[in-house]
């Protein structure tokens, strides 16, 4: 299944539209090109409907965000649902100030997702409404733990049966729920945290992987989440002592250039709860 | 001759003025210091015409435009123009959006440039007012091959003697044309097109070779075509099979960094038509 | 004693405010990251003010400025004022343009900084209220040598005295003073420049220097400066013949990742004046 996935993004090589920050977007547009895909970055209030329509999937970023970024996110994202596009929301420091919080509340009232994913303190402050995150990481208290797993996966569902999004949420532990079904991922290294953006270049990647699976949103998402955890583990492993996070960042953009899906199958380390 | 244009550059150092997309601008400057020019970066329609007056050659690219980035564009191209400074296009999506179309026609219309440099959907829309462009590539439809060379070669000539700028059209083959003569380039390589912004970067390059060569505009845009196709063939020739898109950018601006007027007369692969 | 200052980073993490360029942000945030602390990146008038307060201390660079950024430079830096937290100038390319200077010369009036860090031209133009800038590098009049160095210091000591700011001027020699006392520091690569932002860089990690040693803003000012030109060296010394200025950028943030405090106590290379 999880080779489905991969292999569509590259047979289909999906365009991808990402309304993004401007800390992690050539991350962002490097990774969907390594994965298969295409990006196009546009944020004018003036264009993004259209670009929107040129393309199959919608990747909405809420970091660095001012008031005229936030309309486009809304033209464009009304566009992409009225063409049945997916669309995925990365609601980037939601909690960190009003404005983001705000803004990724209206969003989520104004458009249809197909995917959010976010840090735990992000997600909860989307179900919530309200929530504390530490700047753009997660707050340790929220952190998930083999001990509160279950909980969290109840979570996932009860939120994504509320939004009809699969909820994705991404930590030491990944969790890719819909109202069914949640994958529990454990790929990953901790020294992922020490690049800017990796959670970034992964929405834009499920953007990808969502669009090509049309039919498939939960197992789409899954597989992105999974290929970019393991990227991690295969950059991580090419590291001297001399690299540090830099050279890591790089080597994980190649890792997912050079995944095959029978890597991904391979290198998969999930349960679905 | 490839020779004197390298040359120049690094021995002038022109400060190049940037008015470009957010996506790429990074690479966009290190691969000017890499080539032996200076970036500055400014779009705020306060500062452009005098950060424009301190340098000596100006490179507008339309990729993230906006209204207050395209007022800057004119503001600092008239500007450029009056100081007889080398002002260079990158039409990044041109045909993509009706407003990325109307932008580039309205900057063909008001600004004189030396160097036009997209990919051959991008130009055609220039050409037509009007065109379908995948994102931000070509369209397959448009593509050059030695079977339409000829003609594409003969577009280009007109497309000169129209707009009075050199033409560069890149791709698997890359034309860079004035009204008279057209280079036919056969460096680079097909993984190019697996990096976001090489394009973006050689736009960046080739005005600094513009302005470093005044009196030559043709053979400066094609050394720079050239340099950048010859390093993206040294630095495929350094990657690894774990190396992917990332650590192949890294690779294609040191290769520029350490590329020599002797390396470029010798790695060089095109013909005059 | 700089020990001290590294350790302190690491040990306390502190999270960074930055308002920055979209040229080098993506570097700020990994290095940033690298040394022990951790970037936000917000720059809308909406939220500047409250992502100050959950942050520690704030980095202002005017690079890439505009209307609506440099209205919430000043939002944020009265905010962090107020809250009495630590804020980094870095005034890129003061002098290149009015636009530029009068900013900054309006930021170090309605404002207090805990350091300002540019080169001399910068510098000089802030002291001055004018200068010459060779876009943002330093203009070779204003060059730091030890045949000025006294006269350097004592014009850093004098701007010291005159903002209340510890005063960074990084080139050849760095000078990091404040009223009384001149760090003069031999650290760092003259291959350094050929890297877009290695200043901008700084000007993060500084912040986060001075954040996590409050009671000591001209030692921890001076640690970042030595640490950053100290992974300069040990950057160079791991490049190959084939390697330029990409991988070098690579490179330096790698060793500020991989940097301890014994690392830096040996590498520094600094007299007092």
């Amino acid at each position: 299944m999880l080779k489905n996935m991969l292999e569509n993004v590259r047979k289909n090589c999906p365009l991808i539209h990402n309304i993004t920050n401007y800390v992690t977007v050539n991350d962002c547009a490097n990774i969907l090109i390594a994965c298969g895909a295409a990006p196009i970055m546009a944020d004018d209030q003036d264009e993004v409907a259209e670009i929107t329509s040129i393309c199959s999937g919608l990747n909405i970023n809420i970091g660095t965000l001012n008031n005229r970024t936030i309309e486009s996110m809304l033209i464009a994202g009304k566009h992409a649902n009225e063409l049945n596009h997916p669309v995925v929301l990365d609601p980037v420091g939601a909690g960190a100030s009003k404005l983001r919080t705000e803004t990724a509340l209206e969003l989520l009232e104004k458009l249809r997702f197909s995917v959010i994913r976010g840090n735990i303190s992000e997600i909860k402050t989307l179900a919530s409404g309200s929530g504390t995150t530490k700047g753009v990481d997660a707050d340790v208290a929220d952190k998930v733990t083999d001990e509160n797993l279950d909980e969290v996966v109840a979570f996932a569902k009860a939120f994504s049966r509320k939004t009809g999004a699969v909820i994705a949420i991404t930590g030491a532990i990944d969790i890719v729920a819909n109202s069914q079904n949640a994958y529990c991922i454990r790929n990953g290294h901790p020294m992922m945290s020490s690049i800017t953006g990796t959670g970034c270049q992964l929405s834009a990647m499920t953007a990808a992987y969502v669009t090509a699976n049309p039919d498939h949103p939960l197992e789409a998402a899954a597989a992105a989440v999974i290929a970019m955890g393991y990227a991690g583990e295969l950059a991580h492993s090419r590291l001297t002592d001399l690299d540090g996070n830099s050279t890591y960042r790089n080597y994980i953009i190649d890792a997912i250039y050079n995944m095959t899906s029978e890597m991904l199958e391979r290198g998969a380390n999930y349960e679905v709860r």
